[in-house]
């Protein structure tokens, strides 16, 4: 038997192109999870700067490694991390 | 004179599937700024827990109102907030 017609494919072989499906933001951390939420105790900050990824590409999450560069780049887009200041 | 071939449309007119091109994280916000970073001084956080978004679907940006909820399920995704706690 024949594979039902994909999404892009239409009855009589003709082909459509379709708007993207709505995106995750996150590709990969921690997807075991329902939601990845974490907490920072601000008293045990001990460097006056840290980094924190808003892009879901660190290899350090939930700390930025710098990844948001290579993200950024490679898509146009303009995220960055949330810094947290100590002193 | 003819618009170039765009990435869908080949010379002879034939359509091709393009993977999905990389997909940026921010659809909206700051789109005006190159990188999107936000400084928290911790020292003056009032509250004992402050939700930071980390989806980029926040009505409140930097800081979280829930918008990952919707996001979330209409995406499958599993993005959350950073939580700042205070005591
Ligand atoms: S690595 Fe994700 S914001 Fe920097
Ligand atoms: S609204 Fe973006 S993480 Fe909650």
């Amino acid at each position: 038997a024949l594979a039902p017609p994909s999404p892009q494919q239409g009855r009589r072989g003709r082909v459509s192109i379709v708007a993207p499906r709505a995106e995750t933001v996150n590709p990969s951390i921690r997807k075991e999870e329902a939601k990845v939420v974490d907490t920072v105790q601000v008293a045990e900050l001990t460097k006056p700067l840290t980094a924190y990824c808003r892009c879901w590409r660190s290899g350090t999450f939930p700390l930025c490694d710098g990844s948001h560069v290579k993200h950024n780049k490679a898509t146009g887009d303009n995220v960055g991390p949330l810094l947290l200041k100590n002193k």
